[in-house]
């Protein structure tokens, strides 16, 4: 039985391991003050050529939302998300444990949002009686697999700006959105389009650890009581650092992403050739092809992934989500598994 | 320079980097579903000798308060703990985000909380114009190294039974208390005797985790949702449970513990016959010394640890803390080093 | 310049304003332990033809749905309210600032929810990952002028019990609903069929005051607590209970809605004759037609009114508001008005 | 039986009272934007001298201090109040409700704050694991009959100014502070002293009303929000704009004021002249002088009035409050018993 069911099945890449190992018994200062978390920190500084960066290592991702949007709002203002923003559906409400309200706006195909949804929202918030609207949350990739180009970002950007507005990523999957074939944005060049974003390490090599980069001034102070206060400042914060400054050396990053991406656009293209639809255009390392509900029994036999929403009474679409670890002899086996499945059943159950 | 200023300053023990790597590419189920949390679960339930327990394997202490105390308490009730206790000065008001009041009241001898303390909060709060005080947080060992006996313990839960109180206990360094040489107290006992605890990994040889053990049926329904809407649901939860799983294995935890203890001991005796007082007692890893500031700075050559008050104009008391990590020959060179020192100052500075 | 903005213009009525003064320099006991407010509470017991319940006199209206849902919820739980509920849109995040999500589903017409948008909250919050629905949130009058029968209310008494959701029933203009055409239900009935409810005064004669009857015992434990917490006590609690207590002797309560109802049929009846159309159904005391822009401005030369929603690029939705207070003479005039206005414009701009 | 139990046992001044039935037929706007607030506003903003206030009618104190202190804070900082200050004690944890912890300092005496006070909790408060201390709350008159001289406020002023702290105080009680026979201060001094401030009308005169002054240019943004979003915009603000316009029209509530300070003197000094001593002093309208058992239980036949603490086994403190509405006779009357009291009893008892 093979996973497709996430990008979060095994451990580390074995050069974080070895990372982590070879550190192991070094004594050094607590609560990421130490020399490995602050050698990760300038490395990004480096990577990102831009040294008035405010960088925190942080344990997961709905952590890193809850403290940032929490730390970055006052009481009565609020975020907007697409409706399949990971804040608004898949973190059990973290957001409106701090206080603030999540405005859900149907979003671009891919789960994107743009201005207008943005603007949909502002119209419909126009006074005290209620909430401000004062932060948008995006994800590179989305949680459906989109992926941004530049030109998207710089309209956010530029929206935002005019409407004194906080443009936030969550970059959960950044990794994979920044190696997809539909990407022409670099790292480089998001601290000038966002006021914050995270560079998602758990998803992408890491045992766990998400960097959080503050970009504007105004959001930056005192943050680490926010860390703290927040239950998510790591004793043995060396723990991310070691793993951060591995996973940024000689690219490890990119590289784990290509691959995980590589993997997906093999299967989707074996799918697509097979003649099945997909339920939304991804070119990440998630796509969400359309099956039998027949085929997907069939494939269960020897394959795990996660149905994602039934199409019609016979017919669902599923995830498989592929990652740095996923095997290309098993990607062989799940597209051989499809053909010989797909020929075995009926053009009805097909 | 060796440091003597917490017990996370090292990495993970051998044994538990080992058991990361071996398992590191095993493909299983996030978000601590996998089979080394649920092994480790059970492991927990057959070392407690209770199947009924919900046990849930978190990431760091201050975390797993926050999570439990504000899942534990309706909004108007409060958590009563020592003016010491680490929830009332050094969780940057975290269980006060979650919304509730932590009264402070003095504690016993070794920041320990007796009876007495808590009747008096309940004396002070006694209608709907104050907070309603509900749950008692102790810590053993405490934030100043005191050690609860067995006959304390079942003190505090026939009071707090008596008052409807929840008894809450942070063990983040319940090793050191559990293998002290005052402590009769064993692992097991404490399901019968407190509501609900934990069993801190972070500070006995983990790289981080701490296992939520809670006793008390009304307080365990739904509780993955709180951890999920704290942040702190780990993606690869397996990381967590690979170590505790290693930790127990073997009574690991306890060797560990007790090692820290032995190295504090040793400490702690060649001090006292040299001739120092101390802040406060204390048979666990962290003790509390009475230096002069010229001592200070002569041993701070070679050792790092922390000032914790000053006791005049001359003395300070500092606090060294022992770990799994500690080498005894780092011991003895302290020892030495404070023999030479104590030689080379004059009878004023000494 | 006469208005029919909201029903919430005026001071009391005379009656109360009596009842007021009457009582003015009587001394009583502070917070609400009064005797008027004792007997207003045991009035509404009476009136309710139960002893049982716990009753609470309350400032306004956010309040009372803040303090109650956040007393009512876990942490993790969140309410389901139409997308046009009161703690959906117009209170400024109150729900949430107490740390719990507002599911907005679709409502039924006239603002109304059914077991079936309940299911479909339901259908889609399914584990830990996402907020766990607790609470149904409704409210009749509906914030669009519905009113639900009898049996509407039964349907999601059923559904809610069967799904162990609380039910929560915002009365705000419960007069209006009470004495509307369209309602078969009485006072008496809701305790049976509601976990909670509250009964308006603010909107239906009175200065300020909304009663709140939790009728359900395991929503009643400490709620007292919840109202001093929330700043809600009002030292001065006498001027609810006065209020409430004239309120409901001799069936003022239902002799006030039953003039604003009266005074918005007249008005409707009178607007439908003319030929106008409506953007919603309405038989409580907010009515919704759709005039022309030209109209309007016609219109707001001696009446004030809010504009509602664009219906078209020359034609808009406005409210008109009745209350205990509005004068028949008034009405007349703006009957007048809507016929001479419609007399003056040309086809086009009709 | 006659109550010196609070200040708040009575309805309103009649003045008020006739304000309140004069204009309550008058169509009006609602939350507070209706011609009587925004008059009472410029009165205020006369009366101050100063233009740019920021003033906003509320309900209550409690309300106020909690909507002012979390709209002024960011998450991780905290209040500073004296441990007798009504946010750290009677304020059910409203302020930890909104997730900011109150640390608790002692006083000096009369339950004021001073510098050195302050001071301490800058120094026990460090670094990110400990919440950051923003802000200090004063009462005038303290919540023990304290009276601030001017030259008090002005050192904390210079203080908090000098350590980039919030000054806010409390008036519940500001007209018996400005009137007490200790004071030096006038209204129109605080807005250069302090931050923000609220002026107390439930307490002095007013069926219930508090008027929050911000003076700090910092801390007006969207202040409206707050207020709604913590229930407490009420929809007939009139009630608490028409009720401050009479109240600071030809100084009503000096004279008001005045009446109960001059009551409680009256009683102090006969108090005094028995014999009896006082728990602490104060210049207020509360009092609190230390009786036997037995005299309190002869007093209470006629008189009720709050214990406020056991001083030994047969002594005990009490709150005698007066107001605006204590009636000179009834002073007159409890004197007289006291006397006759003192007289019937043996020395012992006495």
């Amino acid at each position: 039985m093979y996973s497709f069911t996430n990008d979060y099945s095994e451990g580390a890449h074995p050069r974080i391991m070895d990372a982590l190992a070879a550190a192991n018994m070094d004594q050094d200062t607590g609560y990421g003050e130490d020399r490995f978390s602050l050698a990760a920190i300038d490395q990004f500084k480096r990577l990102l050529n831009r040294d008035d960066l405010a960088i925190h290592l942080l344990v997961g991702g709905t952590q890193t939302n809850m403290i940032a949007i929490s730390s970055f709002l006052r009481p009565h203002e609020a975020a907007i998300a697409a409706v399949t923003g990971h804040i608004n559906v898949h973190e059990t409400g973290a957001i409106e444990a701090t206080g603030h309200k999540v405005i859900a706006v149907p979003g671009a195909p891919g789960g994107k949002l743009d201005p207008a949804a943005i603007q949909s929202a502002l119209d419909t918030h126009t006074d005290e009686h209620m909430v401000k609207p004062k932060l948008v949350y995006i994800s590179d990739t989305t949680e459906i697999g989109g992926v941004y180009t530049k030109a998207e970002i710089e309209a956010l950007h530029a929206f935002c700006k005019a409407h004194q507005l906080i443009l936030y990523l969550d970059g959960a999957r950044l990794g994979s959105a920044l190696t997809s074939s539909e990407n022409n944005l670099t790292l480089r060049d998001l601290p000038d389009l966002v006021d914050a974003f995270y560079i998602g390490g758990t998803k992408n090599g890491a045992l766990l650890g998400e960097a959080l980069v503050i970009c504007n001034d105004a959001l930056k102070e005192d943050f680490r009581y926010m860390i703290k206060q927040k239950g998510a400042l790591l004793a043995k914060g060396r723990v991310i650092g070691i793993q951060f400054l591995e996973l940024f050396r000689d690219d490890l990053y990119y590289q784990l992403a290509d691959h995980a991406n590589h993997m997906a656009a093999k299967l989707a293209q074996a799918i697509r050739e097979s003649g099945y639809r997909f339920f939304t255009e991804s070119a990440s390392n998630q796509i969400f092809p359309i099956f039998s509900n027949s085929l997907i029994e069939q494939l269960r036999k020897n394959f795990s992934f996660a149905t994602w929403e039934k199409v019609d009474v016979s017919h669902t679409a599923v995830r498989l989500v592929t990652s740095w670890a996923t095997k290309e002899d098993q990607v062989d086996a799940f597209i051989d598994a499809l053909k010989k499945g797909a020929k075995s059943l009926s053009a009805v159950e097909k």
